[in-house]
């Protein structure tokens, strides 16, 4: 059956991350070398795959791309062609386009779509095979909270630019005798803030699911001035919540244009900090950007590389509708079916890494 | 007559710079090596100096530092024993306590002082030097601004750093054809800008030195999709200047607890620009204090070695009352006395390196 | 049960591997902060047991060694207690010195002995649990080629290394049209020729355990030749073999005093191709130790501070004669009679990763 | 005059040196965006020229290769036009096809060639200077040993990667109480060694201007031992001497297919070191081709665009047979007639760097 398929499509949708490349590159190796299909890229997520622009995917144009962050096909963060925003008589509606982009495909003869992206690009990918279209899925966040795959790329090297940064700071904080503060991303998870408060020896770590208390802090960092230890190194992530349950946002961040970069904790707790622990300055440093990018590691290189080659796989196996997922060390499925609408993964509070972390004396300030 | 100098003292003031401890290092060994001389270090700067609160340097204690960022002896920020703030009577007064750090000193058997440090730091330290003390400065500024040396360490670390956050933020910049802004050190001199944006590949460089017009950066964000280019890298000192003069400060900077972090011009300027280029997202990313800590750079390595061992070699000449610093490809001295005061050395507009930037293409948004 | 445990030792032992601080930090810290544990380091592994040379291990002791490769224990890479190298009356003789570490062990009162190591080191560890000592055993092998445990610490780094190292060689391979032989560890197991060869995009991978015909890596000069590229990275474990089973030794190989930094096959290979393929020229680097050292990564951080932990909760549930491991993503334990002379884990030249590697192109010149 | 001038050509001699990408850059950009000039760049070199192999070289094929190694326009390493070697009728002979080249420029109506090379590059550049072409030369040296120019980009890249490999050496010297060494390349000139063995905190730097008495390395060794220091880094440089004069060439070494990986010192002094001190091993590390590739750092991708946007500005301003170089923190010319044939520039054992590094304890074991 699968000898039918000859010619296959690629979109990259959602906020890049480290290894889009990496698996668009392993897709096209693995399809043109070993079973002689036919590649192209939709530009721009689903919005090229509604305006009908692509580009071929050549052996030539994905090589020297394995290490690069970003995505060669572009991104958009917010086009869901079932609910698409257009223009009609000179006025912005939302309406279902999808069937243009079910059209574009058959123009092009693709006989399968692989969709990388979250949850929404996934769920997108879901309903348009429910649409009949042969769909493939690679999963893709930066946060590691999908619950139906163990890993996700991009993660590893997320933690290991927040891990450089927290070495940083270290030497600073030490010789200033300062709280320094590195807010991290993570809305909803606290998967970054927690593995790399762990791999920079951070003494505090405040995540979503753990809501904190600000006199907590305060203690431990009369407790390491106890031992002789006059800084303290606090990792938050960007959806940290006090425990009162209120949200306070800074006024600092209020109309900012940038929520990824202010829309956190961070310097809103900084400020309460310095009111609170008078003899010590904080300071604040919000990563941002800076975590998305740049060069692939190593680990996301190999696993990027894994889930592409099995997007080809599940093609020849004739697994439409499905997702590629890394379960313990290996490389299985799923339904998009099932895959979507599951819970976000998010920290157990009781699992192992939060233990470890109290066990070396980090705490979460509950 | 170098004989008769015995034992020696060193303090770091001022903010934190990669590279310190190198010179640290270089100062003990070769003082304890070569002349068999004792050596301490009086911490947080002149605050130690104060206190009388030192350690002994060793060829043990200074082991393992060469490439660690901050300093083991500590600094503050604002301590002048000239104009110092004490508590009398249950009041905060500021008076001249240098007379108590002289005392100190005598009481150690502290032939020479040592002061690594900026333009305030160094201002003591020529004052202590008027007072009688022999005294030998170090000159310290990561933005690489003082006139009387060509280059400071900490200043090649630092753009190293800014150098791989410009890298990381192409490939995001690329991948959802944003604008981005990235907010880095440089009150006054726009050195770090100027050079990392050379080495990071920016579009756009905004420095104190040249006052820009917004609506020249929209120009060039359009030039450049002209020719296919949807993405553009802008750097920005944090004391970049509008042309008109008028220097707006962003809402979200207002009551900022961290001037550091937030202080300039970046935020306002994300802000103004999506508002003036709506068809792109525009984000900031301030470097903050990831631009001063963490390993030293091999550039500063040396150059902090450099520095170290000639002011030991300044003792042994009797040139008390000097500062060393490099000319050139050549490591010399000049006094305090012609140092102290000089204009910040800034960038020159007519100079070579704008004229670099701008012949790549790079405008500065005059 | 566990309330008896009042002091416990630890010793690492083997050939160095990023993380063993950040194993002895994680356990010390666990001991002491959690259970109030006096906890002492014998110096190079069991030669310091032997001789009743150790030091305490405090909070103070472990601080700043999480990111440092080597281990503060320092380690010797032969002394097997059981049969030991002893000089008697003048004559070196071999003979079981076992007794004298039980009764060290006694005289200092310590409880449990946790014993960090490769398969030599553990199987003294077991050794010793069978003459009544409480043993508790931690995996380390920088080749990842161990049956019990999913993953050891140190081969994240070590890939880290090789990759980067596999980056820099394309340039110059690319510019000058040649073929770059990059030797890496392996002797019996080809993990870090692989898992670095796929990320670092190798054209060719030789591994110990696929014998590899050498007219086959001309056949893949030349076939990229025909694409358009001219230029052809290999990578080599050092215990790659020949096809014809025949271990040709290198002339240059033969009497080095340094058998990781020539032992293997790399130098042969460059000879030998360079007679094989007249038109190219061919050059080797053998990376050698600086693959073991330097700063470990963030994977390898966390995974030795989970173990680190875990070995101190093993205590606490009694389970002497344990090992720690790490099964799929769970940290969980086996016992040590259990794990000594199992199997080296092979690479499977059927399983996922070498298909995955031939998927995308690579050969393995069978 | 200058207004003549409208295709100007490119290439490159040599071994490859990260920063010749930015060059070829910077000279591309100016070029065009300045005086709307067309570039090429011929291909291997002067055998590029020879053939007439050339590409266009444009704004964006110049686009992202600011940071990478190696050089687009590919390089060759012996390619002299003036006694070149060509088959006729069936036999080898070496002949002056210098004329080819130069009817190949007339062909093309290229204006002025640019050469970025080393010595032997440059000489031909000044011999074509002579038969009249106009030509600009830009100096390339890993070396930073010639004499014409203060610093040659490429180098602190190098020293760069050097320096890395000296800290990962460190932790297992010290781990296992080894003698590390190191040997980098300097065939003539030692400035590698001196430099990345000053920053990298080697105890001792063998030069081939200071020979060596391999008993001083030895009784360094004793010495830091008896400061409780049990290992001990040493640098060598591929070019190091023995003080006999007699250069020992390592059993190891003969016939060795790569030069530049066994060519050095390094292998044999391993040897003779580990039969002199027997109570240590020794280990050897040849960095070889690493030390060339990869990712420019952020000082060479600076110098190497002023020295491209130089090249371009010596055409405006009509100073052909003229090389870019750098003077002090300033860029200048020079002729060819005068550069070729300078004395390298070696390092002085009385020189500030050599007394910096023996004054903080470092040995040349004279």
């Amino acid at each position: 059956m699968a000898q039918e398929i000859k010619k296959i499509a690629l979109l990259t949708g959602g906020g890049d991350c480290p290894g889009l490349n990496a698996v668009i590159r392993a897709v096209t190796k693995a399809a043109i070398l070993n079973y002689g299909m036919e590649v192209i890229g939709y530009k721009f997520g689903y919005r090229g795959l509604y305006k009908n622009d692509f580009v071929p995917l050549t052996l030539d144009s994905v090589s020297g791309i394995l290490n690069r962050g970003g995505t060669i096909l572009y991104s958009s963060n917010k086009d869901n062609l079932f609910d698409y925003q257009v223009e009609e008589d000179g006025v912005i509606v939302k309406k279902d386009v999808s069937d243009v982009a079910v059209e574009n495909l058959k123009k092009e003869g693709v006989d399968v779509l692989i969709v990388i992206g979250g949850d929404g690009t996934l769920t997108s990918a879901r309903d348009f095979s429910r649409k009949g279209i042969k769909v493939i899925g690679v999963p893709k966040t930066i946060d590691n909270d999908l619950a139906s795959t163990d890993v996700t790329f991009g993660f590893n090297t997320a933690i290991d630019v927040v891990t450089e940064a927290l070495d940083r700071l270290h030497t600073t904080a030490e010789s200033h005798h300062r709280i320094m503060l590195c807010e991290v991303m993570g809305r909803n998870a606290g998967w970054i803030a927690l593995e790399a408060g762990i791999a920079g020896s951070a003494d505090v770590i405040l995540i979503p699911e753990i809501p904190y208390d600000i006199n907590k802090i305060a203690e431990k960092v009369r407790e390491r001035e106890a031992e002789g230890k006059n800084f303290t190194i606090v990792v938050v992530a960007e959806g940290a919540k006090p425990k009162n349950g209120e949200v306070v946002v800074s006024k600092i961040v209020k109309d900012s244009p940038d929520p990824i970069r202010l829309g956190g904790i961070g310097n809103k707790l900084a400020e309460d900090l310095e009111r609170l622990i008078v003899d010590h300055e904080v300071r604040c440093t919000v990563l941002g950007h800076i975590q998305r990018g740049g060069n692939t590691s190593t680990y996301d290189r190999i696993l990027s590389t894994r889930y592409g080659v099995a997007a080809v796989e599940l093609i020849r196996e004739g697994k439409f509708g499905h997702m590629v997922c890394l379960k313990g060390d290996t490389i299985s499925s799923d339904t998009l079916e099932n895959v979507i609408g599951q819970q976000t993964k998010l920290v157990n509070p009781e699992g192992e890494l939060v233990q470890i972390a109290k066990k070396i004396g980090t705490t979460f300030a509950e």
